[in-house]
């Protein structure tokens, strides 16, 4: 016997969990696209090289890599807008511009396993590729609002411009990234730790803290609020920094009320494209962190309870009635009325009613010799537990109440 | 620059695609949740044991296997049926029984490429686990006649019991599964090779080819009778023989009219189960070819046109009209319009109606000073080139007819 078990970091989905997630998945399809985003969808496995090197060290570390048996170097999806890049450059001619696209598919990380972290993850994207305006900015952040106004989460977006860390050497900024999280004192150890002086710590912090709205992000905002944003709830955060490296413009985060750590964030690149296209194609969007935001949903019950998908079980009372159990099936089926059929002809019935509890399915239906006799059905609703007996022709008429 | 490619038998999905394929999903969807199948998902990577050994030797060696970071040996998804039965053994306590569930996801296999073989597809599996009963052999069947029914598409099953072929030794097995691709000789000629005389490789065929039905089959047929099939439609064909080893009962194909090759197959596995479970449980199902069934459907032009996600675009004549184009698109989008803005405020008209002709969004919303001044738009249909000038007020209602 094989033990049965999943990788570390990987799971399953059971009926009732896949049923929510894609729930939340449909929400989300329906607000890019109401949008005028396309999807779009890239292999699990791509050429290493096209993936290494373009999500820093970190990135190279935690890649799911190997040799296939072509002896090819390959590399698991580790997120979606390299190759989305890839894309972009190998369909130049293709694709319209500018070219906007959402994509909802797993990446693969091989991190640190922890509460709401996996190695294998559903990550949603939404990008504008070959816009340098910001009013793309603008519309990829007025998007979050709208999908999280659509899933129901009061929201803060916490903007930044790359610009104002310029001056700062790569070590500090993704110090500073951790200022929210440890805080100002931890931050400045930190600083000190990686070359600078106490002094020199502190002026940097506090010039970064102090510096003004950046051209972009001001133009930004004013759009944001054009497009009828609630401005409270988009905060500038001139220390705001981002991990990844291929961000070159505005970055951003999304905190939901009443949790902590960004649910959704991005960005603008523009140089990344390149890198695959060899010339410069701007770009911005954003990847919405699936499970995060399912966990935050599920805290604030806000995940609708998924029915089953059947709406009634019929039953088979024995070897001889069968065919009526199979006709009455057919014939709500062919109505659009979803309809499981016991599927062994000699169970008894409350094995049967039993099947229908667990599964949750709303009615069940009984063809017993009277009503097979009669021309009748058996109609038990399982929440009240109350029954009644109809004729077969109004079993249509019942459900479609 | 970094040369921009995908790995061969691996696909990009640029939007019209990714939709007409979403548009088969939604369809199958549907039919699978009609019959009361619920959805599941598995990891793409798996313990290599999991895997290794259920495919016959073909498959250990197509599958994808690597040591990951952890060095734990892995494999990624190469079926949907050896995760089903590891999920059934890992949750035995927790799912109804039977348990019914529908799975649509990639697998990968790294074989030879050819037209219409790749190494990563997807594959739309529905099984019921937990019933040794004709009847969920039939239901599955009647199961794949409505998905084509859905789909549009004419087919014919081919049946026939794996009990058939018990007194034949494997290596046979798979020389009789050639004989509609390479015909009776070529088949008798394989069959002396590994080892029959020609006498009795002649007898061998001859014998099988006429096997009576078996019960079961007998019993599977009366049920799809019973449950409304056009029975001119199954074919009983003692020599199929299907290539996976662990099909235990019933083994069928389905052939598309004006087709070739089967486009979904299944069969009953009593044994699989039992490896993870420790105690054996029966299961009945099919895998879907999905990029054969587009094929097949593309070939026959069934698969309907997909529009573009947006019904209009908001143009944008210049900078200081921007406001009043953001305004309109905000309007659009609050009545559930589905509506782009062009993201520049110095594009050409000419460049913006290029860009909707190239989406093929059908309208095209102009607001220039003389619209700002009068409150008006003008609306433009691509498709006839006729345009417009309406109060804004009307917009909704042009939409909405």
């Amino acid at each position: 016997m094989i033990n049965s078990q999943t990788l570390k970091g990987f799971r399953d989905f059971l009926p009732l969990e896949a049923k929510k997630r894609q729930f939340v998945i449909d929400t989300l399809k329906k607000v890019f696209e109401s949008y005028g985003f396309e999807p779009l969808e890239t292999p699990a496995l791509e050429y290493e090289e096209i993936l290494m090197g373009k999500y820093g060290e970190e990135g190279d570390k935690l890649m799911y890599r190997f040799e296939d048996n072509g002896k090819r170097k390959v590399a698991l999806r580790y997120d979606q807008t390299v190759p989305l890049a890839r894309v972009v450059a190998q369909y130049q001619n293709k694709l319209p511009m500018p070219f906007k696209r959402y994509q909802i598919q797993n990446v693969w990380r091989a991190d640190n396993t922890q509460k709401g972290r996996y190695r294998e993850f559903l990550q949603c994207d939404a990008d504008i590729v070959g816009s340098s305006s910001p009013l793309a900015d603008a519309e990829i952040i007025k998007l979050v609002f709208t999908i999280y106004q659509a899933l129901n989460l009061d929201i803060t977006i916490k903007i930044n411009d790359r610009a104002n860390l310029a001056d700062l050497d790569k070590k500090y900024v993704s110090v500073i990234d951790k200022l929210e999280k440890i805080g100002e004192s931890a931050v400045l150890s930190e600083m000190i730790e990686k070359g600078m002086t106490n002094e020199v710590a502190k002026k940097a912090l506090k010039e970064l803290q102090s510096k003004p709205q950046t051209e972009s992000i001001s133009q930004i905002l004013t759009s944001l609020k054009q497009m009828g944003c609630d401005m409270s709830k988009i905060q500038y955060e001139p220390t705001l920094a981002r991990g990844l490296d291929y961000y070159t413009g505005i970055i951003f985060e999304t905190i939901a009320k009443g949790s902590t750590g960004s649910i959704c964030s991005g960005g603008r690149y523009d140089k990344l494209v390149g890198i695959f296209a060899g010339r410069q194609i701007p770009a911005v969007g954003f990847g919405l962190g699936f499970d995060r935001t399912i966990e935050v949903l599920e805290e604030q019950n806000k995940i609708p309870s998924q029915p089953p998908a059947a709406k009634a079980l019929v039953t088979v009372f024995s070897g001889e009635l069968t065919e009526k159990s199979l006709e009455v099936t057919s014939l709500l089926r062919e109505k659009d009325i979803n309809t499981e059929i016991w599927l062994d002809d000699d169970a008894k019935m409350e094995k049967q009613l039993k099947y229908a509890d667990k599964k949750q399915i709303p009615f069940v239906i009984i063809i017993g010799p009277d009503e097979a006799k009669n021309n009748t059905v058996t109609v038990k609703n399982l929440a009240t537990r109350e029954q009644k007996t109809i004729p077969i022709g109004q079993l249509i008429d019942l459900f479609k109440e």
